[in-house]
C-alpha cells in the first residue's frame, strides 16, 4: 500500500519553493509544495489540466483568475485548466500545500 | 475565485457515510468523505481512475489490493486505478477525509 506522511513531509530551500511529489500516475499527481516566507509559485497556466491547492499550514496569497485572496489552514481552491494561478507567502510564517493536478502535464 | 473550507466541512449522516463534493471538473472531483464510528466505504474499484484519501482528522482503517493498515491524520494513500479499495471508521472517532480522483467517473 503507496503511503505518504503528508505532515512529515517538510523540504524547505532558501533559493525557492520545493515541490516534492507524494504521489504520480499518467492521470494526476499530488505533491507537497513548500515556501519559505517571500517564496512564490509565479502565476501560470494549464492549457488541459485542474490544479486544486489545499493549505496543511500557513497562510498562502492565492492568485487565480486576477482575482487575489489570502487563504489559511484548511482551505481549498480550485485552479481551473488554463487559467492563471499562483500563489506568494506573504506571511511570516512557513506556508505548505497539498497540491493535486488532473491529468497529469508531466505524464 | 473557488475556495472552500475544508475544515467546516461537516456533514455527518446517521445511515451512511457522507460524501461532500467540493470541485468537480470533467478531469477530476475533490470531495471530503465523513465518517461516524463504524461507518465504512466499501471494497470497490475504477477501471481507469485513481484515488488519494489524505486523513483530515479521525483515524480510518484502509484496505487496498488485499493490504489493510491503519492511517491517521496527515497520512495520504494512493488507490491506483483497478486496485480495490475501501475504508472503515474502526474508531471510537469521527473520521473526515479528503478525496482525489481523476479522471472524474461521474463526468
Amino acid at each position: 500500500m503507496e503511503t505518504r506522511s503528508v505532515t512529515d513531509t517538510r523540504e524547505f530551500r532558501p533559493e525557492k519553493m520545493a515541490k516534492v511529489n507524494l504521489f504520480e500516475t499518467p492521470r494526476m499527481f499530488c505533491d507537497v509544495y513548500c515556501l519559505e516566507p517571500g517564496q512564490e509559485q509565479r502565476p501560470h497556466a494549464h492549457a488541459g489540466a485542474d490544479k486544486i491547492y489545499y493549505v496543511i499550514e500557513g497562510e498562502g496569497l492565492f492568485g487565480i483568475g486576477g482575482e487575489e485572496k489570502p487563504l489559511g489552514a484548511g482551505m481549498a481552491v480550485l485552479a481551473p485548466a488554463g487559467v492563471d494561478h499562483g500563489v506568494r507567502n506573504a506571511s511570516e510564517a512557513r506556508l505548505r500545500l497539498l497540491v493535486f493536478m488532473a491529468p497529469n502535464p508531466n505524464a
